[in-house]
């Protein structure tokens, strides 16, 4: 992907939340979504950063997102709860869900939320960071279109189904956030626009062997119904326990559609996504000052390890830290998303962020 | 593992349970033991099962495990609780922590508890299942022995770390319980055993490079300080994400270790091992009956996906059950674990359990 425009974060936050106040958001809820956006591209998680404008602008002009709407409590009983979205923005009804799940968290102990008739949320990540921020351990999961492909099968009926958790803070915040399949179709997408070959059990074929072809696969994926598709964590069979990857796609499957009572990732098409959110406080665990310490022990030790290849060995959250403060401030935009920028910018009459490399 | 003695599994819990009688247990508890040792050999999980008895045997009489021992209460506030084991068996202080967990979840909607201090639990699964045969959703995790290693390191510093979440009853049931490496200690053993080379990217050697002799990675776990060690799920290195499965075995030892405050799996020598288990109920989620309903109706779709290779498709917990068929009422014993019940009944004066096979 060529990277040809730099901007500065806040003026691309700006921009983006103009952006989505023009799409009838309220002001602080543009905001927000923004954030969200820049925050992922911050991160190096450019997947989910602004590159997804696009694909969220479609989804407003035609329906598929309701910018109106507001997510509503289906149950509440104890720490547990129940919202619907009802097709609402998934930044802003996640947000809602984590706060919930963090009052409940801060009143029991813990909370936990399920979502139903959402939309695509972002980065799990940055839901689990919002509780982790508070001072407690938070838990964000989402399920998908079909993507995964259950062990032993050759059709995408699983989402990608991401789990993410966070707890601590700052340089020792432990932020885990990862697809329950062995890559994201991003990484995919990716490979396919610089015509790679998949260096890995990545993908099967309508036949459940292993697919190299990036373009394949993402053919596989247009097709109605689909072929083929992503190998779970731990890749094809269970040589190397496919079948582990596959269990977590299910368990997320099972925390996000069966108890929020939503759609399956199976008859996902791009919209009613299903999350649940989780935070737990901790004030029984010895309160957050000891535990952060704890933790921050044993990251360190980690971090400490001596490398087997000459690359550091990390703890989850290191990685995104590090870019964040490689990038200081700026946000790399690559060709195809400035274009679609700009297409934005001149429908809506706005001007697009200003460039700061030239 | 040359396979030939048969006994019934009544009878063999009956015998479990007078070893633990002997070694000091209450009459209950040294029943509970039996039946949790007795239940995973049902389940085909054999490295959990009846071979482990010397193991606890051992341990019973270098007072590695106090049979004596109650487990208390560190803290306890709302739906967060931290138990110490103080040494006693890990089975019990498990069976007590869930316990609390399950009342919570019935109190507050959900309850976690984290333990220290504790032993060898056996199965994981088998107490996500406590809470999931009560209606609720289960999870148990504990940490362990340094095993895995850290992507990039070549030296085991986390537990093979597994996870276990369990929801629905009877044929439905989900039961997820897998270890975080790639595959469990066990695996390599049997491997040993029978004189086989490592089929896939399990383990990896002194310089971090794959290694196929199951000889050669037990070699390195009895090192001092170990050498190589158990690869994540996901691989060696990054290409196939073997850093999914090296965090999410850092988030159990963070659910376990860091949050009960008790010793990182880095410093454990088969002992003073750290859980952590929660409960989840379903009243918010729409009632059991409407859980189960839903859980039931996507396990059948998944079991229904046409097979690519010949197996069939089947969701985590039917292996199990499929097992727990097959040997109707019976248990296997291998030749090593059948004289190791002669050695013991011969110090204990008792008899061994019957064998049905001859």
């Amino acid at each position: 992907m060529a990277v040809t425009v730099l901007v500065a974060d806040d003026t691309l936050a700006s921009y983006l939340s103009e952006v989505f106040a023009r799409h009838g958001f309220d002001r602080d809820d543009a905001a927000f979504i923004a954030k969200t956006l820049v925050d992922a591209d911050m991160q190096g998680i450019s997947t989910h950063g602004v590159q997804r404008l696009a694909m969220y602008d479609h989804k407003l002009r035609h329906g598929m997102i309701d910018p109106t709407a507001k997510a509503s409590l289906v149950s509440d009983i104890g720490c547990c709860a129940v919202m619907d979205g009802h097709s609402g923005m998934g930044q802003l009804i996640s947000r809602d869900a984590m706060h919930l799940a963090v009052a409940k968290a801060h009143e029991h102990g813990m909370g936990i939320v399920a979502v139903r008739n959402s939309n695509h949320f972002g980065a799990a990540g940055f839901y689990a960071r919002m509780a982790a921020d508070q001072g407690l351990l938070g838990i964000a999961m989402t399920n998908s279109n079909p993507l995964l492909v259950p062990t032993h099968s050759s059709r995408a009926f699983l989402g990608s189904n991401p789990l993410a958790v966070a707890i601590g803070r700052d340089a020792d915040q432990l932020v885990y956030d990862a697809a329950t399949s062995a890559v994201s179709l991003g990484r995919i997408e990716l490979l396919s626009k610089t015509r790679g070959t998949i260096p890995g059990a990545w993908a099967v074929d309508a036949n459940g062997q292993r697919e190299d072809s990036p373009d394949d696969v993402l053919s596989g994926m247009r097709n109605d119904p689909r072929v083929g598709g992503l190998t779970p964590l731990g890749g094809v069979g269970e040589t190397d326990s496919g079948y582990k990857g596959y269990g977590m796609a299910l368990v997320v499957e099972t925390m996000t559609a069966v108890l929020s009572g939503g759609l399956a990732s199976a008859d996902l098409r791009g919209r009613l996504i299903c999350h649940c959110f989780a935070a737990v406080s901790l004030e029984a665990f010895g309160r957050e000052n000891a535990v952060r310490g704890r933790l921050a022990t044993l990251l360190d030790r980690l971090r400490d390890l001596p490398s087997a290849d000459g690359e550091p060995v990390i703890v989850p959250g290191d990685k995104e830290r590090a870019h964040q403060a490689l990038v200081d401030g700026t946000v790399r935009i690559d060709d195809a998303t400035w274009t679609q920028i700009g297409t934005i910018s001149r429908r809506l009459g706005i001007d697009a962020p200003p460039r700061i490399d030239t």
